[in-house]
């Protein structure tokens, strides 16, 4: 019987262990993507209480904070006013503790208890009974765990924040000047405001940005034109991260005059058909495609999260609590179909392809072997298992399908894409059962026991992968 | 090595099977969804031969029975004359026996020796070669082993049959006056009769409910007034459960007078669209939500399940002979439209989805994800492994799925889903595989070792959850 | 730890090792479809260097070879000159084997290995700093290694070439009366140029059959007869293997009027439109189908494999360069329509079918499982786990999820699918696989430890049930 959480948690042979605590165990990381806040890192935030950092905090009346958590703690029957609610903190702590403890093989069963031993030194499990106890030792705790404590505890080198491209990127400037915080932190062009025509937002985000560049924007000529202005911004700041998010991949190249005529109905507010949407997300797609090779910013996309499924929570909590999900459309044609487009015009720049549907791994794989090129090592990467696959199955078939489809050394690794600032322990979760899947294939003899090779894949993995990826060109 | 089918069958670690025998072999069975003839039980039938009870039993010239191991047999090369042809009963079941001994690594081998060895006290493995004596032994058997008896012998508790919503009910209400016999037997609502406008029948079935409700049905509001006479009628019998199947999921919310046209379309006979067919089902579905939640029915949806793909065997042998498949048909828009749409209306009652389709495992769970609320600990639950995912393996997946997607601990568990008697020994096939999981993951260190927490799990998993999310409101 | 690539490689209990050496390693090999290039079985050749043999062989101008290392180059950031460009082919073999040390529990390294072993007795492993050396030691025994040699080494009973309708066999023919080669070579009909009437080369290969029968073809029933003489053609030449394959499947009958409308569309080098190539496709499969039966050919249905998606690639090296990938369109409703429409026929004859997208692994076994018939077990044969699945994890999954959909036993094995005379190697890779899967489930108590059943059924597997398939009536 192996103990829970100990040294050697989910390392399950010698190999695995020696190349987890030998190699994985105390790389730095490169963060390529998440969703920290900024201003906390730039005012050292210390947090008052471990619910707010652990799992909700409020701003102006909106709850914000870990809707992974709060989905659980639906599915056990917790009532939202201990969620996103006005229950005491240490209650919303409680209702946790009582949810997590029925956990079993959950994530966050897995997460919540690395986090308590690496940040907190606690190395009991929460249990409903001795919540208020560990609430109380976690509380005690916070005074000496700053923001930029705890991304030093965790040996962050390098983070990309994820920013609205509007955004004059104060907080960044302000940070770099700060000499006496050596964790780099950048950040990252996120485009999705200006790819969802069909959203009821996209006139006035549009004005948003003609605001910011100071002229108006009544054609793709000029929305382009506006990009490309703030995508020289970021790269000033240096980006070197692009990213969005799609619901469906649409993707349906259009004449000039016809994609002029759905940018013009979007933005009267006319309800788009699917058609339609997928000739504006083709024209600006193929754009900001374009633009990433330009400004050498790695193209991160994000492919089948369903927004907001629950429309009667949408409305009374807003996005980014707990209701989305997973969709199960056909994506290699269109998806295909826009790399393709890229690589016609010479303009395919490195790319990381998220899928959400983990049943598109095997079809994405096949179609990212179909342009991968010199000279990069897999200059097209297929990204780490992300939100509803960061399981440990997840994680295992992610990379071992990544490994019979292509090359699983070049991997650029684990990301958090977080809003927590302890949730850096995911970077061990994912670096143990990468070293047990190494350790476990080569102990099986289906590869060789190369030590030096070995210990070098699990540090190119761990970190030397995204480092090159997103600092060379 | 270890022996097949010894009394750790399927158990592979010590907490396993600790689990297994001291929490879950001897719980009763709660079984909300089967498909057993309310009229043998009443009748308290005992079978003559083996092969009526097990393989296959013809009333009025039609052949019923177990039409998955028909399947089998035909995979095997075996002609239909053994099968539900005219060979005699010694015929058919030496030919089962050929063809289970060939069934490696297949549920129907498991099964079948779980039932030998549970009702029949035999061990020895069904071979061509011991078939014969086997047959005289198990129709020994028999006359110790009628329908009650095997109910009791299975510690059946309670039964939910699947019934026509014309049924008068009449052997339930007879069995409950019945005191000698002490298995609760209630009736479930089986709808599909009247979601499927596109079928051939479905004009007649609307007669046949007018007929029965005494008026004429001539707009979806008379078919409402008359389904909610029936929802009514059932619920004073004891119903609790109500279950329907689709083929591919389709929900086109529309206008009352759309709708209204495309139900005379439908009453006339006429082929609808598959849009047409999507605008009925919306806005029964609707209602039928909305009445379970009204009446306290757990509303069970089965996806996905093709039926009858070989048309020339459908037209000599009839529906659930073995001739049906899974569709591939995407699946998360139009599902979660209709459960938002009752959500938005305060409409949702407890939900369990079975997904035929493995594929849809995690969109489903993820989905399910953005509807759970209190008070219920997951009020949508994401159903056993339906059919054709009734093996090892699927249930493995299905239960790591919800465990890493939602609380494991609060699974409602297995139901039969059968047409036999004998069937209850996937019960004990489900708490073996049960007990398995939960023993690996606590020895490989996944999850604390605490005994208490680990049987509550294993009881409530077994029998505990359905009685409370099917009995309590 | 297991030493990699031993005698017991991949072979993890006894009951497999047992079944592997006693049962499996030396049978015979009946290859019922690969890509081998007739003429140099005929002429015997002697391949100068392990380049041409192994990596890229180049005819007037155009690359040829294993494109699957290609991709694996060009994901490891080879340059397009090292893999099918003016490199030499020293150097095309260096840049090789640095890939190949890459390739982690990528099929692609444990096929290399045991290509080395079992052709070259080279049991070192292949890396950067061993490949001067190991190329000059594989170059050495060219000499001893022709083709014929090779397929002799290999226990090569049967192979069936790929051949286009419109062939004239001669060297088949030739081959035939050359009685001093013993293994037997036989055609198979690959019939997807008449298939895809939206391919810009329809037209000439219309008129091509044509000029080959000497009428002209101006109708579906032109096109059906010049078809039948090709068929009968290749039916006394030997051949029983009918071959296609498809991108998405599409199946949409319609009038003979229609159909004869778009196949004049199609002469007219038209674009047809999706359901106007469905209703091509329609007609001349169920014409094919019908034919496979009349001519006792089996008929082997490749699925979903989407061709040159990378259109620059294209343009410059031209199509089985390595840039195929995977569709993910739904499959089931048209496949069991077409299968529908020829058992309705009485018509339909063995077929095997391989799904290249491994989300319809189950779908496709459930829809198998609808048309099975007397007198053949497992008539429709669920194909092995094709191209980009045909690792050790995507061989179980689909042997697996064989065995719990149907009959195990019954299953006619591997295949090459190859263009290269070192790929038998994958039959012992498959073999190894097989025994373990079934020596594991043994071994855990899941079968009956039955020493001449599992034997059998190995034997049966890797062998006889391929030579019943495809020389019984």
């Amino acid at each position: 019987m192996k103990a829970f959480n100990d040294s050697d948690f989910l390392l399950t042979n010698e190999t695995a262990k020696k190349l987890f605590h030998g190699q994985a165990e105390n790389l730095p990381i490169f963060d390529f993507h998440c969703h920290l806040p900024i201003e906390e890192i730039y005012e050292d935030r210390v947090y008052e209480s471990i619910t707010d950092l652990w799992l909700v905090d409020k701003k102006n009346g909106k709850a914000f904070g870990d809707h992974y958590k709060w989905r659980l703690m639906r599915a056990h029957g917790v009532s939202e006013e201990f969620i996103t609610g006005d229950a005491s903190k240490k209650e919303k702590f409680l209702a946790w503790a009582d949810t997590v403890e029925n956990a079993f093989l959950n994530p966050l069963y897995h997460w919540s208890h690395l986090e308590l031993k690496k940040y907190f030194g606690i190395e009991e499990c929460l249990t409903r009974d001795n919540a208020e106890d560990i609430y109380e030792r976690m509380n005690a705790k916070l005074s000496g765990l700053s923001v930029r404590r705890l991304l030093e505890m965790s040996h962050v080198d390098t983070l990309y924040t994820t920013d609205d491209p509007l955004s004059d990127l104060s907080y960044h400037k302000l940070l770099k000047k700060d000499s006496s915080f050596h964790v780099h932190v950048l950040p990252a062009f996120r485009a999705d405001d200006f790819l969802k025509a069909y959203h009821p937002d996209f006139p006035r985000k549009i004005q948003m940005l003609s605001a910011k560049v100071g002229y108006s924007i009544e054609s793709m000529e000029d929305l382009k034109k506006a990009l490309e202005e703030r995508l020289c911004y970021f790269q000033e700041n240096g980006c070197r991260a692009f990213d969005v998010s799609f619901e469906d991949f649409l993707y349906v190249p259009a004449t000039k005059e016809e994609t002029e005529e759905v940018f013009h109905k979007a933005m009267m507010g006319k309800k788009l058909t699917e058609r339609e949407v997928g000739i504006y997300m083709a024209d600006i797609l193929l754009f900001l495609g374009e633009a990433c090779k330009r400004h050498c910013f790695v193209m991160q996309l994000h492919i089948k999260a369903l927004r907001n499924l629950n429309s009667h929570a949408f409305a009374t909590l807003g996005c980014d609590s707990g209701y989305d999900a997973i969709s199960d459309s056909s994506l290699i044609r269109p998806l295909s179909h826009f790399i393709d487009d890229l690589e016609k015009k010479d303009s395919l720049y490195k790319t990381i392809i998220y899928p959400l549907d983990s049943r598109d791994y095997e079809t994405v794989l096949a179609m990212i072997g179909c342009f991968q090129k010199a000279p990069y090592p897999s200059k097209i990467q297929f990204g780490a298992a992300w939100w509803f696959n960061d399981h440990k199955e997840g994680m295992e078939r992610q990379m071992r399908n990544l490994a019979e489809y292509g090359l699983l050394p070049h991997f650029v690794g684990m990301l958090t894409d977080s809003r927590s600032f302890l949730s850096y322990a995911r970077h061990e979760y994912f670096r143990r059962i990468l070293a047990n899947l190494i350790g476990k294939a080569v102990e099986e003899g289906e590869y060789p026991n190369k030590e030096e090779r070995l210990s070098k894949m699990v540090r190119d993995i761990g970190f030397e992968n995204a480092v090159n990826f997103f600092t060379k060109d």
